[in-house]
């Protein structure tokens, strides 16, 4: 088994069976299947693409390429939650303490942003004292006592995703959605979970813009984690404009902490709540999902969810009082309004730009070894479907010095126009492994 | 432009531009395109394919990436011949001095033998003395007071082709038309001719298998060539049995000889001719194919043709006393023969396995670096459509010890039925720029 022989394989179109991609991963590994080699093969999986079958024996001979966890002293549900990625997307971290508060065990990993939209380690940075470099032991008791932990990506996890995916990332085939799935599940399922809930992007903002691609990778996720013995379900919500009114780190930490608090911005709740009801049914422990939605409105409502959050940050090192009082958060000293053009309504945010300002404000990274500050970032004073007036404030630019190119920019991503636009759903469609898509039950 | 983005462009099936291929080229060459960038690359021109406008704009940069030959002082038409590669063919040897004899100049550039077919300049290497290491000043004047030179490919002509062809033979990359018309023009046309008459094989011993696809690379190699503005054509000839009788270095310049003085097989001097004719042709010192053919009938049986080979050897420092006396060409001291196992007729001669077996007798190279026995080889006593006897010699192998399993591994490649086998044209198509296919004329 040669490697131009596995490569001529795929080339042709051919099926690798599951000793031939466990094989590849290892002599990779190795060295003796060369970096040359693996990008000619990614890019013939690319082109030719991966059945299950496939996808699954590339997951999983990732994902013990490295340390799989199994968090044997936590007694109970674990559930993780993982997204593609939108901008202004903080969910994570008010689900984690609501859902925890609730009696799901959430051990989460995260990787950082990069590209337009930010990363869920890099926003938990912006909290005083919080650490995301936990060994394992530290992991499994912060999980165990709290409820809850979410740190960064360790070099013990998929090593083998990682080095292919920093390759892929350089010859052209990251947008494939076999490979796509095979990285996210190798990284997901390395946690020691029971079950994954993952929330699928889709729109300007996201990475899949077609909601045909996004509904392909959330079934294809769900396909492949299900064939690994895992149940996996997933949402396909919208990213057209940014989630919430928050983008910018410690802006986006304030306002997980107001989802927690039960005083979040309509859209994060809504997403939060969507979610939130997958894990605790696929925790068992609520049944329905108006049962789920009590459990966790009623953790929200009296308190317990924001002691679950204080708990989480505290184990973490971090400073616990920015729960109740988030001005302890870092700052930007100069703040700027970006204003309407005209009265009307404002009809589309442009998430990937407001993102990609984001970053040139020093929010997020254009490379993987730029530095974040996490005090800038961009409000949003009104979101589509608001009446606005003219030189009414659109937006607020946090940061240390103006620069109107930006703010230009900011103002450019909003759309007003005369008309109000229709209300569009934010979660599209639920994706299970029995219906392959269903409607998402209404909001009760 | 970055690496990332070409790729990309021609993974989603896009035309890359002449200034993205020439720029592409250079960044390899530089270090800034990397392997591993251009192994994806090479994959997705493998499953995209490349345009004749792709084609010519990467062949005329791997070619540009080296020494372009111009033999200024070598004043006359200046035609080349390239075959694909097959077993036995030694045409290369007796037609070069064939051709100079007739008035046309044959700078010709050739590989070492790699895989089942046997090499040029590794045939050439067993003439005592002679070398096929000779630095430009002294091919040009070889050619120029020859007629031809025949020399191995040296670091400075294409290197590009050199590095790109290393990296395909490990990437699965090697079975692209595009790329092999690339690869294969890049280093004919730094020869510095005016027209190349192309021999594509086809059959059992080929690596085109198929008549479709050697069609299809000859009618690429004739457009591409043309488009650089070169005289390019192409004739199908049939490689399902081995060329001749002799396979094996020296054992085949003992047939290119017996060619060259008119005592040749008869099938290798019907490929000869036909090539020598096209040449002529191109070259222009013969108006129609008859009166070519007239030439070099007429130049190997008034001695011209020896004349001229043994001028070609004294000059690349050989023993030119060879043409006269083949018994100065190395000799293995053993003989041992093979026999029919059946009254009847040959049917097919398995060219493939007769180059395998050669090659395990050390007549050529499984490895890059292998040393090759230039006495070893094989002698085929009988060729298709022949009567033979049981227990009739049907091969002779030359070597140095015995091997039963290489013995009843080429008396497997001979079929003896019961049937005569119909006559097979040798010549199967002619490929020209104007006709993109069109008969051969039969022979006069």
């Amino acid at each position: 088994m040669t490697p131009a022989f596995l490569i001529q394989k795929k080339r042709d179109g051919g099926a690798l069976t599951t000793v031939e991609i466990t094989e590849l991963v290892a002599q990779y590994l190795a060295g003796t299947f060369t970096d040359y080699q693996m990008s000619a093969m990614l890019m013939a999986m690319f082109l030719r693409g991966l059945s299950d079958a496939e996808t699954t024996a590339l997951m999983e001979a990732m994902l013990h390429s490295g340390k799989v966890l199994t968090l044997p002293s936590v007694a109970g549900p674990k559930i993780d939650k993982h997204s593609t990625g939108g901008v202004g997307d903080k969910v994570s971290i008010c689900l984690a303490p609501i859902v925890a508060a609730c009696g799901v065990y959430v051990p989460m990993v995260s990787g950082r942003g990069l590209g337009h939209t930010g990363g869920t380690v890099d926003k938990l940075q912006s909290i005083p004292g919080f650490r995301t470099d936990l060994d394992e032991a530290t992991f499994e008791r912060i999980v165990r006592e709290t409820g809850a932990c979410l740190i960064g990506q360790t070099a013990e996890i998929a090593p083998a995703d990682k080095r292919i995916y920093a390759l892929r990332d350089v010859t052209g085939t990251v947008d494939s959605i076999p490979l796509i799935v095979a990285s996210i599940l190798s990284k997901k399922l390395a946690e020691g979970i029971d079950g994954l809930v993952l929330d699928v992007k889709v729109g300007r903002g996201a990475f899949m813009k077609e909601k045909r691609n996004a509904k392909k990778l959330a079934e294809a996720l769900v396909r492949v984690g299900a064939r690994a013995g895992k149940k996996v379900i997933a949402l396909l919500t919208a990213m057209d404009a940014p989630l919430g009114q928050c983008v910018g780190n410690a802006l986006e930490i304030r306002e997980a902490i107001d989802v927690v608090c039960g005083r979040g911005p309509a859209d994060v709740v809504e997403c939060t709540l969507a979610l939130g009801r997958e894990m605790l049914l696929l925790g068992k422990v609520a049944k329905t999902p108006r049962e789920a939605d009590a459990k966790l409105t009623a953790a929200i409502a009296d308190g317990r969810a924001a002691r679950t959050m204080e708990r989480i940050i505290a184990a973490q090192g971090g400073d616990a009082r920015v729960v109740t009082d988030t001005s302890l958060l870092p700052a930007a000293p100069l703040k700027t309004d970006v204003f309407s053009p005209r009265r009307g309504f404002v009809t589309a945010i442009d998430a990937l730009e407001i993102g990609l300002s984001a970053v040139a404000m020093g929010a997020g990274r254009a490379h993987a070894d730029d530095k974040i500050d996490p005090a800038v970032g961009i409000e949003l004073l009104a979101k589509p479907r608001d009446a606005v007036q003219r030189g009414q404030p659109l937006a607020r630019l946090h940061w240390h010095r103006a620069s109107p190119e930006i703010e230009a920019r900011v103002a450019r991503a909003f759309d007003v126009g005369s008309r109000r636009p229709p209300k569009r759903r934010l979660v599209i469609e639920r994706i299970t492994p029995s219906s392959r898509a269903s409607r998402p039950p209404r909001r009760r």
